[in-house]
């Protein structure tokens, strides 16, 4: 959680396209551990009804993880971010990805939840540098 | 922002009703934060049209604070919990309120945000104290 | 119109943030008889798939019911109302929980239901004493 | 629960495409009703960014009475019905047009509200009849 | 696809109740070439939670047919056309009663979403020839 | 239209995270026609509120240019079409720019929804190309 402890203590910081200029890779991450959790769920129960409810919140968190992806992809990041971190653009391409079909919504593996709450601490890192360039 | 001090580091909640478990008020904050920037850009300008987008944006970003309190009050709070924090249930309703038509979306006025924010970190820092419990 | 005369005349009402001040508890007791009726086609049922709709439009359904409590207990009631009637905020927040995790999103059970249905006419009949006050 | 008792046994439906089975034209009279309410506050206010406020929720809420609209439309109504009452599909078609562009969301006129109304008391006039036959 | 064919080869339409004045089948018909692909995924796969998937997602872009096939019959049509096409309604409400719980959400069979696709088809023709004259 | 001439004539695609493999930037391009024809009619208008009705409703239609196109860069382009077309990441991302704050949200002028237009188009050529690959 090297990102983390980058950042700023107070910030806690969204978008929206007024824009208001508040972002924080957080609320991904948010929805990231959800789609976590649900998997963990998932997987310790037995009640079908149960996990086709699991199933379903997944899916709709793992949108949840992608929409808030993709704002900062394009509403945060400028060009001189692109230009600076030239892995930018493939990061949120494979962290939106990772949200996706090929991703937390066709599979119930903890280990893919994983992989995406990892790919959004990379982005988290590059946003909490730019924040402080 | 002492409810922050007081939180782990590298927590970053949110929830679903299946519950998965994962709460964290700075989803509330985020959008509380996105409010008075809304504010804080409609006084700086005086282009109508972008004021009215501000004032659009502001009050769907109102109505997100809300919708993230009531998750909180119904969905992690229990009986325990107001029982130890009887000013729990008229802290919600009054956060609520703020976030509404008397509150931040009848008003351009950024005291009424702060207000908002303030109230939204009591009760944070409530939720902190629950979770070390 | 036989059926609107037959209902009580300050029937049918709803809400919104201006606010309009148009309100009515109806709009969750649908959306609870809604969910109801989505548990009895369960059980009623053995098709899996059917079920499986059943389940996630009972969850929507529900949601739809804490929306609707949710608004009236921020938005029309207010200070002086939790006076003269103490235990709103508890009857609110049992009424939620019902509608969530531990109530009938997590349950195909209708006796859940029924106890939904049974707050929300508690709440119905206090807010209809408020009106008429 | 004297309202209740108050109010004929046969209300508080709704709908969903499991298809529940609960229908009520009272969410479509609900919304209508917010409508109306919205103007009468837009009239009576001189502040542009109340009235702008207004505007943008009654939209919102016109576009509520539509989907209610078109629901029982769809759903609720069969074959036989639209034989019966032969003039059904022209009603919704005019109801929905009175919630559209050139109806409640174009004009702040209450007596076009007004219309709505009363167009949608003449669906819910046949839909109870109905719902006895 | 004989509408297809008549229609210009550039003209990509929608709609929004300004109106902005743009329209266009396509939309209706784009959600019902998913549904019936996931029908057809539905039928490949033996894993239930895909399956489960399928349904869910199916039930989703089943909405949005119906959403675009209204606002088509409420917004575009206008009482001459109406007149002209004495068949429309009976169209429009067959149309959207195939996307619903009777339709391609209550069934699996790739038959009914062809259905489905074949109304769209009836009404694009007609829209097309609507908007040469 | 040169990407339009190319495609094949009764194709009419669309998404979800099913995947069900429908997918067509037309979805894209008929939000952005409506986003220029609300430019449109907000210029040709004196009525304050049409016009703020107007700013509204591109809003909401410029958010779904990015929705459609953000699934497209996410759910349809694989990583051997970011090789092929080395462009693709940049053009997405000022597409969506185009259709945010600093583009069709932010501003009236028809000329930048053209610009949009332009990029929607240029997308879809590359689309329709690995279509045929």
């Amino acid at each position: 959680m090297i990102s983390r402890l980058l950042a700023p203590k107070t910030t806690v910081h969204a978008h929206c396209d007024l824009p208001c200029g508040v972002y924080d890779p957080a609320q991904a991450r948010i929805e990231a551990q959800s789609v976590k959790a649900c998997m963990e769920k998932y997987a310790a129960s037995s009640d079908h009804d149960f996990q086709a409810r699991a199933v379903a919140i997944k899916e709709e968190r793992s949108t949840l993880v992608k929409e808030h992806l993709w704002v900062l992809w394009t509403d945060y990041f400028k060009a001189p971010h692109f230009e600076k971190y030239p892995q930018l653009n493939t990061l949120f391409n494979e962290a939106t990805k990772l949200a996706g079909a090929g991703g937390t919504k066709g599979s119930n593996d903890v280990a893919v939840a994983d992989q995406l709450l990892t790919k959004i601490d990379e982005i988290a890192e590059i946003f909490w540098e730019t924040k402080k360039a």
